[in-house]
């Protein structure tokens, strides 16, 4: 615990504003407030590259609003702290403006579905807790699909495109991968990891290693680990290759990766396998929610992470004893 | 508790005949004999006056046949005597004569299905018991969608149209939504509460709201809040003007207005402004799930009304202290 | 308990084989080896006979790697001793040449997706453990349709047909369904049991039924009762008739009735009613649920069992003491 332990609601703007910066931070499980930090900086980066300045805005939108639900709702303080109100908001304000017309509703939907999280979060985190499991940023993949669905009879909510919006408009800035470029495939490598909060652009990939490394050395290591790992299954396994060219088969491995070989089991040889599985049926996941999703048209978020690192943590291995300085992660959320 | 602690079995054809009222009743969570009687009579000119009456003999065939399940399964009584046994049952007899052919086998499946939601019920409950919430009309919703699918192959079973039927057969009916025209909108919101039981018709709304008046005055109030706030929602979002114009837009939100404002929580403005919100999501979830459902080709059903009151109940946040004369709904069933 | 207590790893080679036998007859709830022997010959006899020789050696290495996994990952003992580790990678290693092209890394995604099986039952099981209810065959099917859901987009992986290719290709080796014609229903009725490890073979059916018979002969029977009774009603509700003719509308009914008849109830009058009412039931889930993947174009698998058991086992009824000595199955795994 390296957060003091005042009252919430004394912090102050400085203290608010480290609250806020965690809350960026715990999209990739840390509590650090110079990880967020570095992680806005490349969301805005991305956001103003790839011209949809929108998504920077709505993501510190997002963000604030599903951090003051937690404090109007008075939900534990520990959470608050830690940032674990704020990671699902702030990921919900990434995919709107992606996703929908930038509409005044558009905007009012993205109040109503950050807020919505948070106590989502609080109800799903209740139904998981006898399997000593975490809603992970599946509030925000629920929520989002529901206003993303919702979006294609909405007339007020315009759905902007059909699910693989951002697979086609992003990656048509890439030239196709070039197996024989090796600065072609670092672009992608780090595309992978800037995919996380769906943004499409190496920049922010490195900013947002720069900030997992000022925060642990061993979530950049594998957030590089599960970026390649995923990316050359994804071409050995013939995926398509536009899609693998976006890192559209790498950001929910990236957070696979992270979360198993380092927030939930102590970095070891055994919870290095662990993860290194876990990436490969990552891979598997995404393509299967891509498959099954095709026929409603909506993208699968972060929903292929969520459902294989529950996969791997159900069992309960005890592949070695839990780190206690990430346990807080998993046990008080 | 206002119902008598004699034997099930003993309690007379008129006892029984209390009970079948208090299952009509049930589906808007009263427990008051004389506002089933309503219901009843509601689903009766509905069925009628919209050309429809098998719904309304389905209805009651639908009521005994899983009211009788229960007795023959042995269940809890004081699940019986409030008519939990027979809210689920009613509603399958609504849906069934709507969305498939008039044939012997479609009567032999209601009685299967009728039956098949009691003892859905108690197991959805039994599943749902740790984390305090009820499986409502989900039951309905699960047994009527495995049959309705079915119905999609079963020639014997013949699927009456698509998803859309009750929004196309009945919305014709109508004019469209005039908004300078008070009566239309009139009718419109009292067809919302009709809408409930698959019927869309304003006299059967109305007959709906006079029930639930004798039962509890809240919960009239909160029907009639929760029709209106759903479709002017439905309105200013664009939704398509046949579905509001048929109700297909406030039946759950009308569920979920009477369980956040005046069921599990006391009537205040806290639950008031909780069960506003719930309304407003619920709209989002009805629109979200037509959009996924559209490719199997299925109604909703209740569902939207169901996740969305799980998705408020399930972070058990004290409002205020549970209503000590509703929670016997929660806690016993 | 007939299996001995010496450790599961010094068991001998000759002990290993009877553990992976078992694991072939724990596909319908037996636990003993002589059983699996003749599940392994009907495998390659059907399998041989339909052209289709890659599903039995599928079968065997399947079944062979979920159980190293179980070693490897040192899971509990009893289970591994009563074969509960292999039944649901012999049913993938049935699966993926079944539904895959013959490439290499058809075969490497059925050694990975065989070994997933083994901890997500116990990942599953954890889960349901509560509700007092398994996960049967269910991790099979879970990870089954992943993989084949991702082989739709891998090029690597390449899906052999659409969801029916079972039906279709199986289907043209018979006459269709004959009702004057006595054989031809006696060699739907054994297809329908020997569809459980999706093969179309009567001579299959018949050696699966010795099997079961030397295990238990009320095993046996209620496999004739579920496979007549789901054929008798897929034809009266007027199923396609390939399908039915395929047997695809009782291989999930027999392992209802197996399952409540014989292994979670003592075989009583009660529990015989219930299994019956289960059958019925599970002829409609299994059309339900033929419709609802036809847009993703996969296959059910057994989902259709697990969901009907699960529907009739969760209330928790004692319709009479659980059998002790199938109980195991249930409390142990």
């Amino acid at each position: 615990m390296t957060t003091s332990q005042t009252n919430i609601f004394d912090v102050g703007v400085f203290g608010f504003i480290k609250i806020l910066m965690r809350g960026t931070a715990q999209v990739m499980f840390q509590g650090s407030a110079w990880c967020g930090l570095f992680f806005i900086a490349g969301i805005f980066w991305g956001a103003y590259d790839t011209g949809m300045h929108y998504m920077a805005w709505g993501a510190l939108l997002g963000l604030m609003v599903s951090t003051a639900t937690g404090y109007i709702l008075n939900q534990p303080q520990e959470d608050g702290r830690e940032g674990l109100w704020g990671f699902n908001g702030v990921l919900v304000g990434c995919a709107f403006p992606a996703f929908m017309g930038n509409t005044v509703w558009m905007w009012l939907a993205l109040v109503l579905c950050a807020a919505l999280t948070t106590w989502v979060r609080t109800g799903l985190n209740n139904v998981m807790r006898p399997w000593k499991v975490n809603s992970f940023t599946f509030p925000f993949v629920l929520c989002s699909w529901l206003f993303v669905l919702a979006s294609h009879v909405m007339h007020s909510l315009p759905a902007l495109h059909t699910s693989s919006h951002i697979a086609h408009s992003l990656a048509q800035v890439h030239t196709h991968l070039a197996i024989y470029d090796v600065w072609s495939v670092i672009k992608v490598w780090l595309s992978g990891i800037s995919q996380v909060f769906l943004i499409d652009s190496w920049v922010t990939g490195l900013l947002f290693l720069i900030g997992l490394f000022i925060s642990s050395r061993w979530a950049a290591l594998w957030a590089l680990i599960g970026s390649a790992l995923s990316m050359g299954m994804a071409v050995v396994m013939g995926l398509p290759i536009n899609h693998i060219d976006a890192g559209l088969y790498s950001f929910s491995a990236v957070l696979t990766a992270i979360a198993l070989a380092t927030v939930f089991y102590k970095p070891s040889w055994r919870s290095a396998l662990w993860a290194l599985l876990g990436v490969l049926v990552t891979v598997v996941v995404q393509a299967a929610m891509n498959v099954a999703m095709k026929p409603v048209g909506i993208a699968t978020f972060t929903a292929p992470f969520c459902v294989t690192t529950w996969l791997f943590l159900l069992p309960m291995f005890q592949l070695d004893e839990r780190d206690p300085d990430h346990s807080s992660w998993h046990h008080r959320s």
